[in-house]
């Protein structure tokens, strides 16, 4: 493998007029969108609808399956590094959840939700350095009541981590778990991954929550 | 950051029954689906038609806009072996070019074809230690002449050495230059990145062009 020794221009950068904004979104499965078509999950259809609003978007899904906290913090900034740097406006995205709380056969849970903190906390203060404002999309439910009650607590804990460090976080926990429309998309497919109606929900839950704020720079508002 | 002292384990993978394929596409904007709209250029429509015949496919995005051979040969090893570990099936298609070739407000041309050649050789060296089954898709024509005669050099220099190195390639330049349905779909744009009519084409053409029978493990034979 060869080491890079220039960085590649954006020699075909497109014509849309206004400042290149680029965003990574960096996650686990349903950052990837699994269960759902080729729209691209939550992120797809966020970023559409960004899109649709005349912004110019260049979105990255680094979303990997059954990515924990502990695998996003190892890989994030190198990968969000080399797709950002040529964007006048860069942001980057980070949700994940359900694999950290995941308990596996033998009753052990991935990772405690004090280790989760921690390691949102190391990608924040990387992010801050880095100059690339931050947005949290917390976990949503599934279908099994003890892993969504794992969730709810995790959520809380995200969020205390995103205050902290003044980061934007979108709880969606509550919003989806009351919702007909998720707990029928969860119970179309695995229980876990919905299929394209509960994605849908999730780009409109984060999009009422936060988005367009944190997208015209006023950010934090979204944490409170 | 903090380093990984362990893999997760994809906790949450989908009940979907047969081998689980994953693949990932390494390349540039083009790859990314640059101009088209978010269903995911090319590629999206490929897994689309590939999980419509009944295939499992997890398929990961890695075109980055701007990436030459150069910045894809220094960054597609470590981000193929975070996504492709946990498959059983475990399959790499690369695609780029139309940087490679193009030429700076100075004249200057970013890579010649024999240095693209050269990163290219390397990267399917490690594919092939990797044990992962590589295919190729050549660079399409653009508007401008002059760059596309450069591509069609390209092509050729590519092709050349997938034969070498066992992996398939599939050429689309001659298809789709030929095509007024491309050259559309390229004007209709900024001439180099089509909008979705040409996305359509391409996937198409690397359908026909060997794609089923690389799935199948017969891939060299689209190398002819």
């Amino acid at each position: 493998v060869v080491s890079p020794d220039v960085v590649s221009p954006d020699v075909v950068s497109p014509d849309t007029p206004g400042p290149d904004l680029r965003i990574c979104f960096v996650g686990d499965s349903l950052v990837h969108g699994d269960g759902g078509t080729s729209v691209g999950g939550w992120v797809g259809r966020l970023v559409a609808m960004t899109q649709e609003r005349g912004l110019r978007v260049t979105a990255y899904n680094l979303g990997v399956c059954g990515d924990t906290s502990r695998a996003i913090a190892a890989r994030w900034y190198e990968e969000a590094e080399r797709r950002l740097a040529a964007g006048d406006d860069q942001r980057i995205v980070f949700s994940f959840g359900v694999n950290d709380a995941a308990v596996l056969a033998d009753g052990q849970r991935l990772l405690p939700a004090e280790r989760s903190a921690v390691y949102l906390a190391a990608i924040l203060r990387g992010a801050s350095e880095a100059g690339w404002p931050a947005l949290v999309v917390g976990p949503p439910s599934v279908a099994d009541p003890a892993h969504t009650a794992r969730l709810a607590e995790l959520s809380q804990a995200l969020q205390k981590v995103c205050t902290q460090a003044g980061a934007a976080y979108v709880p969606v926990i509550e919003a989806v778990a009351g919702s007909a429309q998720w707990r029928a998309a969860l119970d179309a497919n695995d229980g876990v991954h919905p299929v394209d109606a509960g994605y849908e929900l999730l780009a409109e839950t984060v999009a009422a929550g936060g988005w367009w704020d944190w997208l015209a720079g006023r950010g934090t508002a979204a944490a409170t």
